[in-house]
């Protein structure tokens, strides 16, 4: 009996099991979900004939292998630090291996055993990235084989909270990592415009964001990624003047962001050591600057981050409950750390509660002597705070390639990315089944 | 005969090496001197009859043993990180340990080793850290002896040049380490007011900046260093309520500095891929919004830093050549590595400059119902770009300990910092002989 091993229960594995379930009793195989905490697998996998929970540990070397063993096509939903010990299994006990994320640089060193070994290693087969890269390289290749030519690309993706949701000032809901977004952006982003390298740091980057159009469901705002030029080549677009990777939020999200970034509160460099004991109010009274102090503390941190105190900045600093007189009771924390706290609170999601993805991209191209641009977008809605669009889109394009590399329609060999047409055509197809479909607009721009 | 060893021949060196060779002569005893590069030991012994250079890879574990073993006090000068591995063959084969380096955990945890084998290892032993603790816990001893309560404690230290080799907007020339001074200040800065824990995060620190009277020299600009904390109960100011230190620089240096982290000058989190081959110019137009299109790449600069186009904070960014058309040449270099090879040639002693060290201490005490306001404050010139006031400053304090322990003077054990009286009352106290002055001025400032 063929089988296939799912490393981690967590989150964002409902709709991946669910998905490879279904496919395994069509089929006949058998699927192992291994967890340090084998009570949530055999949660996932609700009694299901084809599937069995078992213990792993992944740090324990042996039980690993023994486990990685048995199947034919491994997943690892771990944590990405973890990745590497089981590619190191995989490549010894011959296995084919997906992951949701991003392919360090140790991972691709394993390219040449995987693909003497004729295993495939799929990293970034999630939604972002994956289904970006996926989505992206369909319309890549479709606009060369007409004999366009791509002059600017601008590729966005945000998870956010759906409009009938959304019950805050922020318009954001947590469906992914929260210690992520808060520290998105750290470092410089770096963008192509026009032939040119452009760079944002940090202490700009919430400032600087740009808009765009989300048919139907009006303006979003998105501020760029640290990694747009790191899809140059892999996408075939070496000679693109413009290329841009970021990141959507709701109209108003980027300004409050700055604010909260000026303030000083999305640092995780250091512990703040009597956290355990003062307030909010106290922390952001620790904020403002000596020379600033008439009025309360609210109007004193909007003097110092140029914002009226009634402005819409200073109004979702307000709802979060950064200027009351309430204890934070989270010793030695990092004002980051104390930060997400304080989010995961305000920003979860109610159990009727959906999320909402958004994807856009926005290419330009030259045909016939036309300029075009072309926007293609994909909304999707989660069905409440389990079944989130998130874990769908991270989860189902994992599960279908499992699929195929079992029914042995993939001949990728080594360390991929799924920008192959033989990966790309086949999933989005069969994604379209769950919902998830680009609509296009097109229009000469041609000056 | 007894020895010292001394691991390290750099820039840094030259004073202390010159004050234990003379002292060796007249004690009898023997000094080596350790580095890679045996020539430049030399050089620094000058053919000294108690002297002898040492070729010494501190990386091989073995010659490292052997060269300590012979030595009863051993003077690392080498890099912070490669302190430790010293420090464990010390403990091994029963040596003194003396370092001008910050004290990590990691040293801190060898304590009780040191002391059961009747050992010290003094860090912090240079002049900030080193001398700032040993003129501050003089003063702080003095004051409490007289019955004074001290209840403000501000200490800013800063290496820079003196006036008569002024000859840059910037009023700053490098005495020391180029890449701590591009670095500084990344993170939060912490201290202490009316009792509160205070926070200024790096993208704000330059701009709160505060000014100090240096008598005879007028005014200075200092900001706040990260660790104003650390020293609090170590200085046995355990309730103070205000504590900061801080670093000094000439006037207009925090905004035009403000201006380069602002631009995204100062991040060295990534390498920028093309920096091999574009000019400065291109650098900066980089940086700039694509909505500031208006005017040259220096107007748009100023407009991006909301600055006029002849500011002063302009002119020291033009000084430095960030607008001029000429090749980077330094390939994958990040931004802050791009910055310090610019700083280096601009911001270099010539032979004849002098460099000129401020170290002040403003207390605040109660004593006999009145409030005091005392400031002390050392300045100390170079001779020239080699005697540099920064090399004597680092050097001496150590050497002079040096001597102390030879001499059996000195009773602490384990692993500290100068904070104690039989240390920095002779240390202070010599270095007197070498213009080491500190300048006193006290008003009652009761209310």
């Amino acid at each position: 009996m063929k089988s296939i091993l799912i490393i981690g229960a967590g989150r964002s594995s409902t709709a991946l099991i669910n998905y490879v379930l279904k496919v395994a009793k069509e089929r006949g195989w058998f699927v192992f979900v291994g967890d340090a905490d084998p009570g949530l697998a055999e949660k996932k996998i609700n009694k299901h004939p084809n599937g069995r929970a078992l213990w792993l540990d992944v740090t324990k070397s042996n039980d690993r292998k023994d486990i990685i063993g048995r199947a034919d096509v491994v997943v690892s939903l771990l944590p990405a630090h973890l990745h590497l010990e089981v590619a190191h299994d995989c490549i010894k006990l011959k296995k084919h291996l997906i992951t949701a994320s991003y392919v360090s640089q140790e991972m691709y060193r394993l390219g040449d055993e995987a693909r003497n070994r004729e295993l495939i290693f799929m990293g970034e087969m999630g939604l972002d990235p994956g289904i970006d890269h996926m989505s992206a390289m369909q319309k890549i290749n479709e606009i060369k084989s007409m004999g366009g030519k791509i002059t600017s690309f601008i590729s966005n993706t945000g998870g956010l909270v759906a409009p009938e949701s959304d019950t805050n000032p922020w318009h954001y809901k947590f469906s992914w990592n929260p210690r992520n977004v808060v520290l998105s952006g750290q470092g410089t982003a770096q963008y192509l415009e026009n032939d040119k390298l452009k760079f944002i740091p940090y202490n700009r980057l919430f400032q600087e964001y740009r808009t765009l159009e989300v048919p139907g469901y009006g303006e979003y705002e998105y501020y760029a990624n640290r990694d747009s030029l790191l899809y140059r080549e892999v996408y075939g677009l070496d000679k693109i003047p413009n290329i841009l990777r970021g990141t959507i939020r709701a109209r108003g999200f980027c300004d409050a962001w700055h604010a909260l970034i000026k303030i000083g509160l999305t640092d995780a460099s250091f512990p703040i050591l009597d956290s355990g004991n003062i307030t909010y109010h106290e922390l952001m009274e620790a904020y403002l600057p000596s020379n600033n102090i008439s009025g309360s503390v609210k109007e004193r941190i909007a003097r110092m981050i140029d914002e009226d105190v009634d402005s819409d900045v200073m109004k979702k600093l307000e709802w979060l409950g950064l200027f009351r007189k309430k204890k934070i009771k989270l010793p030695n924390a990092s004002p980051a750390l104390i930060l997400e706290n304080l989010l995961l609170d305000k920003w979860k999601l109610s159990p009727g509660d959906k999320d909402m993805i958004v994807m856009q991209h926005q290419f330009e191209y030259e045909l016939g002597g036309r300029q075009k641009q072309l926007t293609s977008t994909l909304v999707m809605k989660g069905d409440d705070n389990t079944n989130t669009a998130m874990s769908k889109l991270v989860g189902l394009p994992m599960g279908i390639f499992v699929r195929l590399v079992m029914d042995g329609k993939i001949n990728s060999k080594g360390v991929n990315i799924p920008v192959m047409r033989e990966v790309y055509e086949p999933v989005l197809e069969e994604l379209k089944e769950y919902g998830v479909n680009f609509i296009e607009e097109e229009k000469d721009i041609t000056a």
